[in-house]
C-alpha cells in the first residue's frame, strides 16, 4: 500500500464541487473512478479543500492509498488517461509517508478570487470571474480588508451549513489588487470556514462600490452574525491556488 | 451617417472566424445582425484582422456606418444587448472621421500566441492554448525567432490561400517568453500574411523541441517555399491583442 499525494487542477464549472453528492458529478467521484479503472481498487480520495460547485483549482491537493505498485509517472499518466473526458488533471504525483493527510496535514491554503470589473460582460473569461459592471475602488477594498486579517471570530462570514466546530480562524493575508479590468483578491490562511472567501468577496464588493465604509465592514465582523455581512459572491471567480505542508521533504517517502 | 470605431473581444472557439462564410456563424455576421436589430440598417462591419476559426481577440477593431443617431454609450450597450447570446462583446465605441478604415488605416497589429508546455493537458485553459507536452527550450526559440524580425519575403510562412499581393512583410517584434508552464509568443507588425503567426509558432516549436536549429529556421525563411517551414499551429492559442492607428486624436470626430 502506497500513499500518494496528488496535485490537481480543474475547471469546476461542470461539477457539483469537490465532494461526492447525490445530485451530480463531483471531482472526488471522478478521481475515485479513475483510480478504480487504473487498479481495480475501491478507494477514497481525500482533498485538502472541499471546493463548492463551480469553484476552480490550480493546485488542489489530494491523497489516496493504492496497493498496485507503480511509479509516480505512471500514477499521474494513468489517472489522467482515465480522466480524459473530465475537466480535471493530476499535475503532480508524489509518494508520501502514511501519516500524510491532504486535509489535516495542510498548514496553509492560498485562494484567488477574480472580479472582472468593467461594463461589458466577459467572453474569454466567462465562468472564470465574477462580473461586476460598476467601477470598484480597489484601494478602499484593500484598506478595509486589512481589518479581517489576523485571528477573529468569523461567524458573520460563515455559511449556515458550515460544519466547523469553531468560527475562529486566522487570516494571514488578504490583498486586493487591480490589473487593468481585473481585480484579484489573494487570501491565505491555514484553513477557512464554508463560503468564507466568497463572503469576504461579497462584502468587499460593497466597500468597493461605496455602499459600505471600512467601518461598516468592521461592524459586520464584530456583529458575529451572518446577516450582518454582505452577500455570498458567485463561485465562478474562486480558485484554490496552493496548499502547503510542513516538512514535505521528510514526509516524502523514497521511491 | 456616423462612422463608429468598435473595439471587440471574443472567444473564437464557437465561430468560423471573423469573416462571413457559408459553413457557419462568423463574428462579422453576428455583429452585422446586432447592428440590424438595433437600428434596422443593413450594414457591413469591417474588421482590422480577419481572424480564422477558433482564433480569439482581446482587441479586434472594426468600423461600421450607422445612420441612426446615438451616443457612443448607447451604441456599445445596444450592440452588446443584441449579442447577449454570443461570445462577443464590444468593449469600446468611438465616433471617427469618415476616412477611418479599421483594416486599411491600421499601422500596427499585436498578436499573442500561447503555448501550455507541460505533460498534463489543459483544463481551465482548454481551447485557449496550444498544448505541447514535451519541454520546449524557450531561450532557443527566442534567439532563433530574431532571424524573422525585419523586412523579409515570408512565402515560407504564408498559407496557400493567402490573398495578399506581396509576400513581403516587416516584423517589428517577435519575442518568446516563459511564465511558468506557459510560453508566450508576442508578435507585432503593420500587417500579416494568412496563417503567418500560426506558421511562426509551428516552426518555433520545432526549434524549442530541438528538431530544428536556428540555422534550420533561417534556411526555411530563405527557401521562400511553404513546404520548407514547419506545420501550422492550432488556432486555439492565438489572440488579436491590439490594433493601432495613426493620429487617432485628429481622426476622432467630436460627439
Amino acid at each position: 500500500m502506497i500513499r500518494w499525494k496528488l496535485t490537481v487542477e480543474y475547471d469546476g464549472g461542470s461539477y457539483v464541487g469537490w465532494q461526492r453528492q447525490e445530485n451530480g458529478r463531483s471531482i472526488q467521484q471522478s478521481m475515485e473512478e479513475a483510480v478504480f479503472h487504473f487498479c481495480g481498487e475501491e478507494t477514497r480520495v481525500h482533498g485538502a479543500g472541499r471546493t463548492d460547485a463551480g469553484v476552480h483549482a490550480m493546485g488542489q491537493v489530494a491523497h489516496v492509498d493504492i496497493k498496485k505498485q507503480a511509479s509516480a509517472h505512471t500514477i499521474r499518466e494513468a489517472l489522467n488517461a482515465h480522466m480524459r473526458n473530465e475537466q480535471i488533471v493530476v499535475t503532480d504525483a508524489v509518494q508520501v509517508m502514511p501519516n500524510f493527510h491532504a486535509r489535516i496535514s495542510a498548514v496553509r491554503r492560498t485562494y484567488l478570487y477574480r472580479i472582472l470589473n468593467r461594463r461589458p460582460r466577459p467572453t474569454l473569461e466567462a465562468g472564470r470571474v465574477w462580473h461586476v459592471p460598476l467601477p470598484l475602488d480597489t484601494k478602499a477594498m484593500h484598506a478595509a480588508a486589512q481589518a479581517l486579517v489576523g485571528r477573529h471570530n468569523f461567524t458573520s462570514f460563515r455559511a449556515a451549513m458550515c460544519q466547523a466546530k469553531s468560527p475562529v480562524r486566522t487570516i494571514e493575508e488578504l490583498s486586493v489588487i487591480r490589473k487593468g479590468d481585473e481585480i484579484q483578491i489573494h487570501v491565505r490562511a491555514q484553513s477557512f470556514l464554508h463560503h468564507q472567501i466568497r463572503n469576504f468577496a461579497g462584502s468587499l464588493e460593497l466597500v468597493g462600490s461605496r455602499k459600505w465604509t471600512a467601518a461598516d465592514l468592521l461592524a459586520a465582523l464584530a456583529a458575529e452574525d451572518r446577516s450582518a455581512a454582505g452577500p455570498t459572491a458567485p463561485p465562478d471567480g474562486l480558485y484554490l491556488v496552493e496548499v502547503e505542508y510542513p516538512n514535505m521533504d521528510s514526509s516524502q517517502a523514497p521511491e
